[in-house]
């Protein structure tokens, strides 16, 4: 995967001469996106792409080239593989579609192409594929614009559409492999290498369908322990299976069988799209849960309610309180205030302010052996006049003191973007747009202290 | 309700001298609200607040009022409901907690408050509840600020954290009644006041737990002829029914009666926080949908298949096109392209441009006589040089002409958050955070049609 990832000099063939929007000109994304190498433009049609020299075709440039990008009408594909060949080169990336996620033709076509990698020994990505993104060495062959993080996050993909952004997903990605059809380099080895890197802290996979099964998941099962690896498995219904085979003519297999055995192998299984960039942050930067007890702070009795109702949904319980951390809180309640858990604490905030309040009221849970994570219903406040009641800071605090249980927040009210960012700044409290989601968060939690306790 | 909703004069009893932020002084926040109509504060300790002349109690006012606001310790509140009532007051709003939600001797105080409203005929809202908001006339007794927004969603709720903005729904709240513990007003005057109320076109409810089931159920069954009525009941949960008693004193009843009752009612039921605004935005904007079959467009075809999966989990299926409708996009379409549902017009979008494949697969399959719903797969982009993709113009002009048949988009990219709101200007396609809730939504569309057509 080194050609691929960490190229110093790139071949782009089939390359625009146009450039500008609309042109989706992958050298022109290169050289913005900031890859330092060499390029070779190829196009037997110009002297010159986007100022620099440009070659007839890939035996013409006469150096070493670590990687070759290929986006010609697939007539062409095969015997451009077969110049790259011949000129030496170790690593190919075909971008376009038109082979096994199309006709018979293109399925012939991409039979063949797999015969070059397996004969000639040349690695070959896609086809149907954007390619890489490195974010450490400012490096990708999309030809979609995205953006750059150096985030230790690692994706494997069948499509494009996770490098460029589902609700801003791409923020987070710091290195991706878009294995397309998969016609050489699969699952396998893009979670080898990913697995092994030690830039990568979890793993990201959307998953159409798998060839070496068998192989994906021994693989999946050792890396499980350093690292966190979610896989959202597309093709749960028929029609998504059928719709499967001709986007990237994948097999999807039976979803059940998949979902067990990956479940089993101790892998975060999604089954819904949004649900990868909450699973990742989670997983990424909050502790395993080491038992299913939670506790819940609120102002709100009803959103009390409705975390106990998404609790059991999600397979975790409300814990049942210490007498030492109800005392804690009764002492800034009045007499007249049940308490228990959910912990409703807007008397409190009413008589003794929103910071004192939440955070006695966090300490208490946290300290507390009956609590394994925390949910949290704080407020995130669009008013500037009411910005008293943000109390980042203050939680902030108190998870830095007490860093080993997970603390999910929800917060109340619109627009609570600008204050999400001040909870997370310091990764110990994640924020999520529901209660439910911020349960089942923490449910993911508890199923990977499950994970790293059975080893 | 008249009284709660349009009063020309309030009292507010109890109310704090001290205001600006942290005070929740709802005398500030009505005022700030817009109230045209008289105020008179009632505070004992002091002659004016702010700026207006302060009563020691409300017999000592002598003017005619409308609806007293009492937020006042609990051991005070009944002598004060006394006096309401020798003031000739007929409807009384009861902000403070303490009662039902409390101790034995809050739930007998609250006792003696429904026997109040039953023998004197002053009908109570409440107690703990943030009282009513009506943005048709700026009136509310919300001590939260709250957005103002003249919309024809009218909302009960049993909690407060509906008024302020769970997910920016305070936006979406044109009335607003907190019934709060529920001693004398409840569900079924709220919803027989919203549903008669010409201004008000869809109606939502969060339930805790109803008294006078069979009433409410009537009621409700009635106006969802005319309305679209729909229930968060919360409490499915052992924990949170135990909760629900203590937060509103409410039983929250079997959860699988309620519902099976409200759902056969034909409201439209929710099971999770954060689905209530896009529920309501969908039955309100969109037209119900005569069947199940959902035509997908979409530039992408791992969005297909997660379309595919979604769309069966919600118990909708792919339409099979038309030939004709086919035929359209196979037009503008490389040959080796394969053609179905979902419909992929990546390759047409390349080949000629964005706009044209997006308006005219949109148009095909509207007029496509097998397709009852569509989701639309397409692009919020972020970057200002790539706004060529925005297509939300195009697909605007297709709606006005062929307005029949449900449009729910999914936009691709980051901060989607502009051009989504391009997209619902006209109220004709309605933009969803993931392909999961675009499905969820046309389903809602689809179970209204039912109940419509078995009228």
């Amino acid at each position: 995967m080194k050609n691929f990832m960490e190229p110093e000099s790139v071949a782009l063939i089939g390359i625009s001469r146009k450039s500008g929007p609309g042109s989706f000109n992958l050298m022109e994304n290169m050289i913005r996106f900031g890859f330092s190498g060499k390029i070779f433009p190829v196009n037997p049609n110009s002297d010159e792409i986007l100022g620099r020299k440009a070659y007839p075709n890939i035996r013409a440039v006469n150096e070493k080239i670590d990687l070759a990008v290929i986006s010609t009408p697939r007539e062409t594909t095969l015997r451009i593989l077969e110049d790259c060949v011949a000129a030496g080169v170790k690593a190919a990336i075909v971008v376009n579609q038109g082979f096994a996620d199309a006709d018979s033709l293109g399925k012939a076509l991409q039979k063949d192409m797999s015969e070059i990698a397996r004969r000639d020994g040349m690695r070959i990505l896609g086809p149907n594929t954007l390619g890489v993104i490195n974010n450490y060495n400012g490096f990708t062959t999309s030809f979609m614009p995205i953006t750059k993080e150096q985030v230790p996050i690692g994706l494997i993909c069948q499509s494009g559409i996770f490098f460029v952004g589902a609700l801003e997903f791409s923020r987070n990605i710091g290195k991706g492999i878009d294995i397309g059809n998969a016609c050489d380099i699969g699952f396998c080895e893009a979670l080898k290498y990913l697995g092994e890197d030690p830039q990568i802290r979890i793993i990201a996979i959307h998953m159409e369908g798998v060839n070496q099964g068998k192989e994906f998941l021994e693989l999946a099962e050792k890396i499980v322990r350093e690292k966190p690896v979610i896989i959202h498995k597309t093709g749960s219904s028929e029609r998504g299976a059928e719709a499967a085979i001709s986007h990237s003519g994948s097999m999807a297999g039976n979803y059940q069988v998949y979902k067990a055995a990956l479940t089993q192998a101790g892998v975060t299984f999604l089954e819904e799209d949004g649900q990868m960039v909450y699973a990742v942050k989670t997983l990424l930067n909050l502790p395993p849960m080491k038992g299913d007890r939670v506790a819940v702070i609120t102002f709100s009795g009803a959103a009390g309610i409705m975390i106990s109702d998404s609790l059991e949904r999600h397979g975790l319980k409300l814990a049942s309180l210490s007498p030492e951390t109800i005392e804690v809180v009764a002492q800034l309640s009045p007499d007249w205030m049940p308490l228990g858990n959910p912990l409703d604490i807007w008397p409190a905030v009413m008589l003794n302010g929103t910071e004192k309040a939440y955070s006695m009221a966090l300490e208490a849970v946290l300290r507390d052996h009956n609590v394994d994570g925390v949910v949290c219903v704080a407020i995130g406040p669009e008013i500037p006049e009411f910005s008293f009641l943000d109390v980042s800071e203050a939680l902030k605090e108190v998870t830095e003191k007490l860093p080993d249980k997970p603390v999910a927040a929800w917060l109340y009210g619109p627009n609570p973007g600008e204050i999400g960012e001040k909870f997370e700044s310091t990764k110990r409290i994640m924020v999520y747009p529901t209660l439910e989601v911020a349960s089942w968060s923490l449910s993911l939690l508890r199923d990977r202290h499950k994970v790293l306790a059975r080893i």
